[in-house]
């Protein structure tokens, strides 16, 4: 996964467990894509402040995926959820039933793990 | 929703950022059903500490869920996946094309949601 989609899923994630000022600095940088040098001189900071911060808010969020696994849990159900869209758009155009039944084994499969 | 299964998932959710000693109690109390005097026994502590210990917890555990809605936006997505599911049933009963367009759209809602 490229780190910017990474670091925006975390952000998505956990976020609002960052403190105010790491969010609206985080948000320029990784939503934004605002320079570091742009934002420090906005915030009246360093360039190397605007980077430990954005690193430390890396480690935080990374920190809390590590013991939570929340978006690889939300991933894995995405991944399943496409599929099961895919199998409809087959279905309209082969009739095919087992398509069906798969879309039952993985919409059941989701209700086991979630 | 009954306050032991809202417990138990908030504990499925979070429960990693709780200590070592809150969480071997709170499964204690919420998963395992032992009561409190039993626990403070065990624990050679006062039933009121292990009162204390699980409410404690509870606040904490409710807070990340104030603030992050993992488990609003979990619930949400399976009962959207238990509804493709009782679809594919209707479907296999009933052979409405209509019920696959509801799956398709259902699954469609999901992938924007989460």
């Amino acid at each position: 996964m490229l780190k910017i989609v990474e670091q925006s899923l975390l952000y998505d994630f956990y976020g609002e467990l960052l403190t105010t000022r790491q969010k609206e600095i985080y948000e320029e940088v990784i939503l934004n894509d605002i320079s570091f040098s742009e934002i420090a001189t906005e915030k009246g900071i360093s360039r190397q402040s605007v980077h430990d911060l954005v690193r430390r808010c890396d480690k935080i969020l990374s920190e809390y995926e590590e013991k939570l696994h929340l978006v690889e849990r939300f991933l894995k159900t995405k991944q399943d959820v496409l599929e099961i869209c895919e199998l409809t758009t087959r279905f309209r155009n082969t009739s095919d039933i087992t398509l069906i039944d798969r879309i039952s084994d993985i919409s059941n499969r989701i209700l086991e793990e979630i």
